[in-house]
């Protein structure tokens, strides 16, 4: 019987002891990285991606502790069952594969006796064929306009996702395609959506998986509604992704074209499903599309392939459960030196946050501390000018920071002091690393710097499709190891419902006030109702 | 004598009790929030706005022991000394005078015997005759056309204020000017703006106090090159806003205008000066950018005068010190149930956390611990699909919620499920604030909900200038108050000083190596030479 909790095994008393040795002075990072083959030591290629790990806090007896929760704990045996089609979701009894959203292998993936790769192919299909008929203008809008504007109303994976990719990709929109996101019911996101977008050449896009989505279906009617006050018909300006079956998939309802979304890929591991397939072809062309697909198809391979000595995602998580865990931090900084991939953070805060922040283990019993991390980040250099006081003179936070080789933009050469501003951005992201590590000294206090703050480096050749791809997987993968290594289900969300009960009552407080506008919110609390006087006394 | 820091009182111990007693399972939210006159007592109207903190885990012997700091720590003292130019920002010897920015009372600031105000009405009637001259095309490029693009070059709080509020008040951008923000010095950031605008149609402002931030300094550099490369003269097409007798301030150097910031205005508070507003004028009109100033007088005057019972950023404050150093909360969450409040959590995770993000007091003692918390937050009802799953079941931390009774777009009523969008916003900023709170029991421990989440609700009226002024003066003041409590200079920022040393000295090791390609790179460490031949064999 393999354990299924860290904290279930020797080792974690072992790793406690470990995390105390790390606090002796000698452990210090600015001693660690005296090593002269730190670096070669504590980095590793594989995917496609480089880690550097040498500005972790941890030494040799770290890492072996560490590495043996592999086997110990069956980690990639437990992936390897993952894209295998294992029902991991227990509490939903659901298989989690994403990872076949992605595969361009002849090998069946069985569910239930079926393969669904003849599935998944066919909706890339249909996506490529579709995005080809909008740019080469057969489909067009009710008025013969071709499509400009692509509006994917969408929240949550079906948003963070596509939008990370998108912005990690923009350079690469040359299909004369705007795309415009509707994620938040707040009607100014709406407003806004609406005054900048061209009515008869805007397409909709409508992303849920059950349709029922409340943030969604009312966008949805807003939309509609809009569009019939400019005299266009809805159904020729929609398309949806949903489910087989679902409301957004029923032909009493026609829209220009449906695509499916599974079961069994969560909408925050979707991306590379339809729900960022159809926005992204339309955006960049279905072949930049399928190229960011086979990145991610190749970290994936890496993810269940490579021994954990190699492997970039496990050792991330196990990093990440080290930092956590026995470290004590309580947040992860994500600062990639890319502009493009300024969402990335927001992006792995759902990922991560909604996938790990769980109190309960597998099995249904309460972890002896809840699992999770806060992750929150925002690009460098202009993270340095923001929030990296605190992260240097304040209480730590491991980071991950992100560089690239080679950026979108090579022609701009001018150089100030000497450098360009590739190099000055380098620069940085070189010094920060450093600077946390290692400290500085000083008989002001106001000017000490402790140090020993850990990071990680992640290097990508460029931003290429295939790299957004290869990043998208790690993080992925990081994610999923790490909900193996703190024994809880990364796959389902009840955190969220709780919210959504005592919306949907709120909701039919408001509703019952619009019909009967005596109505005095008798079927809520005394702090509740007062807001409600408090919105229905407005213009609203 | 009065004690400079929290832990120096007795009441500090009083506190740590009284934590402790809020442990108490009767302390519970869901009890607390019982009481039917919860909400009356623990709210409070001022400046323009609403606070509710009757959802924070404090009850009177809490709330009383907190009020006492004001007298005790002499805060509102304080504010007061800071107002009227006394030099609080004692490790660089420098006044504290953002809140004069916004003054239109007839009374002088008066610093070093001299009468700050007219030089502040000066520049701000500078900002209003030469927007003005802008929109009517008295100013325009080389070319004679008018500007339509405008692209501000600047960083950190030249960059994070000025975005928080152009995203605001985006819906009345009605001079037919696009703000582009070019703060990285990522070459990608430079290349997307480069994308975006007509170069004869763009007026590029350059911000910096010291107009030598390396990024604000390099990115100036490729925008020069790039306008004399398109045929058009840098200087008939760049304004820049810095301190007098800066090298932007050089007549050797022409530009259109120049317009003076202030070494009494930290970056970070800068928004209301020339740092804010002459983009903010250009993009909206001087008279909104004079709204928004007033209301942020108006939050300022209240701050100010305001007895502590009723002072909305002293108690927000005094709430935030709870927080984190008596329940040891480690972070804060932002979440504006609005869109355009998209780039509040960014700017204030900035004005906070590099205030108090600190180690040693205003004296220059280690504080026991350091002050500060991490600030993070995306917009509701989009946060909910995001981390929220944490929020609810993972590791709990205070939020912020933050309403708007009138949305800015109120022509689109359609209804989904008998409510309007707007409408079903509210329900679920209520819904999400009451459940953290009250949570829920369940036999399925996955289904279980702890709840005793803290947070506040900050209700503005709308989203018109004056309410957006109040909101930055609240946050502001908030942080200042902050870090009275705390006992640090929340107006220095010297943490952010050894990576700028680090990064100069692999500046050089690149410019080196970019006159002398031999270069082996050998001034530096093993680690950091490693990249350097990383980044130089690649394409860059």
């Amino acid at each position: 019987m393999i354990p299924s909790r860290l904290d279930q095994l020797e080792r974690h008393e072992k790793l406690r002891l470990q995390a105390k040795a790390m606090q002796r002075p000698e452990a210090h990072l600015k001693n660690l990285i005296t090593a002269a083959d730190r670096l070669e030591h504590y980095s590793v290629r594989g995917g496609g991606l480089f880690l550097d790990y040498s500005r972790q806090r941890i030494d040799n007896s770290a890492r072996q502790l560490l590495f043996g929760l592999d086997q110990e704990l069956a980690l990639r045996d437990r992936f390897a069952r993952m894209m295998h089609g294992e029902r991991l979701n227990v509490t939903e009894n659901r298989a989690v594969l994403h990872t076949a959203a992605r595969s361009f292998a002849d090998d069946p993936v069985v569910l239930d006796g079926v393969d669904v790769m003849p599935e998944i192919r066919r909706v890339r299909d249909q996506i490529k064929f579709f995005s080809e008929q909008v740019h080469t203008g057969q489909i067009t809008g009710a008025n013969g306009r071709p499509f400009r504007h692509v509006v994917v109303i969408g929240i949550g994976g079906s948003y963070l996702g596509p939008e990370f990719v998108s912005t990690a990709l923009a350079a690469l929109a040359d299909r004369n395609i705007t795309l415009h996101y509707l994620a938040n019911v707040d009607i100014d996101n709406f407003g806004a959506v609406a005054a900048a977008i061209d009515p008869p050449s805007t397409l909709w896009v409508v992303i849920s998986k059950s349709f029922t989505t409340a943030e969604t279906s009312a966008n949805t009617i807003q939309a509609e509604q809009f569009m019939r006050a400019k005299g266009l018909d809805p159904s020729r300006h929609m398309i949806t992704v949903t489910s087989k079956g679902s409301p957004g998939d029923d032909p009493s309802r026609p829209v220009l074209q449906t695509f499916h979304m599974f079961d069994f890929i969560g909408g925050r591991y979707s991306v590379t499903s339809a729900v960022g397939g159809v926005p992204l072809s339309l955006l960049l062309g279905y072949d930049r599309f399928e190229a960011f697909l086979k990145g991610a198809a190749e970290m994936d391979a890496h993810a269940l392939n490579a021994p954990v000595e190699q492997n970039l995602p496990l050792i991330a998580a196990l990093l990440s459960v080290w930092n956590t865990t026995y470290l004590g931090y309580q947040q992860q900084g994500i600062i990639p030196y890319s502009s493009p991939l300024a969402k990335l953070a927001p992006h792995v805060q759902q990922l991560n946050m909604e996938s790990n922040g769980k109190a309960v283990d597998t099995a249904g019993a309460f972890l002896p501390e809840p699992a999770g991390v806060v992750i929150f980040g925002e690009p460098g250099t202009n993270a340095q000018h923001s929030f990296f006081q605190l992260a240097h003179q304040g209480k730590p936070f491991p980071i991950d920071f992100i560089g690239v080789r080679t950026p979108q933009h090579t022609q701009y050469q001018a150089r100030s002091k000497g450098v360009t501003n590739h190099q000055e951005l380098w620069a940085n992201l070189l010094a920060q690393a450093r600077a946390l590590a290692v400290g500085r000294d000083h008989a002001d206090k106001a000017r000490h710097f402790d140090g020993n703050r850990p990071s990680s480096t992640i290097v990508l050749d460029d931003l290429a499709p295939e790299n957004i791809g290869r990043l998208l997987s790690f993080y992925e993968a990081r994610t999923v190891y790490e909900g193996f290594i703190w024994g809880v289900n990364s796959f389902d969300q009840f955190g969220v419902e709780l919210g959504k009960t005592v919306a949907d009552s709120l909701r039919s407080e408001m509703a019952r006030k619009n019909d009967q506008p005596g109505y005095d919110f008798a079927g809520t609390d005394p702090i509740s109702r007062a807001y409600l006087e408090m919105l229905f006394s407005a213009d609203q």
